[in-house]
């Protein structure tokens, strides 16, 4: 596959923003129900040329984004500018995607291989019940327990680890192999009466990653799991161990993904 | 009707929130759909003997709340008291509608009758794009002009005033008799990069008020409608004459319903 555009190609970076409730995640799928297929389909409703549309990675189903970005290379005889296909793409798409943010790149940008860093919010609804506008948004906990614990939990994940044990296999046979350093550049957690939002920065995450991370911190906030246990986990594990707790899809939103020169 | 709970009977007072976007309003309807109706069937499928749940007011299809508030009575021999009705309730509701409080009221209060003030919020997305988390829950005005000419015409509505010009005909006929001079206590604009919410408290408010006022502000800003005209429009009217603009019910939110000794 060749990664680059061709001479007469233009490239474009989209940003992207979904509701992830409606669809089945980011990426392609027999039946078309999620995001990358819709806005395939968008694409080629405005030019049947375009042949495929590369996000920086994929987001599971009830996933939602506010900076997905994603690119496609439009033949040069589409003499839309960035703004035009913006403006056109939205016409388009189901009010549950949007183009938030669209640009002309360099042939050689790519959604996936230039970003530098991703960052990830994940939601926590605190109050004893869920109120409807949080439903789907957010992982309802209304007995968190100790917050210093999960601060302490989180300390664990500052940094630069081997973050096998807090990543699910894809099933594509290449697991087991795969690199599982990851560096956490930054974790900041903000919190209201009845909410908590951990925010993760990081060159990169695993297949559900954050997921993990989360859901072993609520669990050592709430006792279930001892910070040693965190530890011992986040110096890497061999084999097939696997940390005893995966957040639900609802809470997590993908913020943003940054690129060289933003 | 006997507006107060018989001796053998218990009132119940209940904090009610909804997501509008999936019903067709607060008030009961043939065919169900509506917010009312599945907190009645929610009630019945707890205990049958409940005949009828009161609201402080109707909601229009689509507009949301975080504070409605409506009492019913059970009759005495269903023993459940206040926490447990809104335990019972929630795992019979749809997410979109939760108990989000709920007390055992005193025979003669009235969710409508005893209601000192109410406080609606109204959401504006000014941004280009209308992000897919805010679909149906902002008013998209990406070119709202200019923010010293809304503020003028929201100083118009502050205070005692005959709103008659600023309410839809509900046509039962009594329209024109009805009693259109309400009180606004208070009206507070609270701004983001992208957003703008205007929040009215007033006594009470009539059919349709808060979006003709937000519309009224915002076509004033964007120079649509002289301040002049506001002027005279909320002196009273006579007879049918009505503000030009309504807002659309997506960025309508009911935020509380306040009685005495709250």
């Amino acid at each position: 596959m060749d990664d680059a555009a061709s001479t007469n190609e233009r490239r474009f970076r989209l940003t992207v923003a979904y509701d992830g409730r409606p669809w089945a995640g980011w990426q392609s799928q027999v039946g078309g129900e999620t995001v990358q297929d819709q806005l395939l389909a968008a694409l080629r409703a405005i030019h049947p040329g375009i042949a495929t549309v590369q996000g920086s990675g994929r987001t599971d189903a009830g996933v939602s984004a506010i900076g997905q970005v994603a690119h496609f290379d439009a033949p040069a005889e589409a003499s839309l500018d960035a703004g035009a296909w913006l403006r056109a793409l939205n016409t388009k798409l189901p009010a549950s995607i949007r183009i938030m943010d669209s640009a002309e790149v360099e042939p050689d940008f790519h959604a996936r291989f230039s970003a530098v860093a991703k960052t990830y919010r994940y939601r926590i609804w605190t109050g004893s019940v869920l109120p409807p506008l949080e439903a789907g948004l957010a992982w309802h906990v209304p007995r968190l327990g100790d917050r210093k614990k999960l601060e302490a939990a989180l300390d664990c994940f500052r940094g630069r680890h081997d973050f096998r044990a807090f990543s699910a296999n894809r099933g594509d046979g290449k697991d087991e192999d795969r690199d599982t350093v990851r560096e956490i550049f930054e974790i900041v957690t903000d919190s209201g009466e009845d909410w908590l939002e951990i925010t993760f920065t990081g060159e990169g995450f695993l297949y559900k990653m954050v997921r993990f991370l989360v859901g072993s911190a609520v669990r050592a906030a709430q006792g279930k799991l001892p910070i040693d246990d965190i530890v011992s986990l986040s110096k890497g594990v061999s084999g097939s161990e696997k940390a005893p707790y995966c957040a639900p899809a609802d809470g997590l939103l993908l913020v943003a993904v940054r690129y060289p020169g933003d």
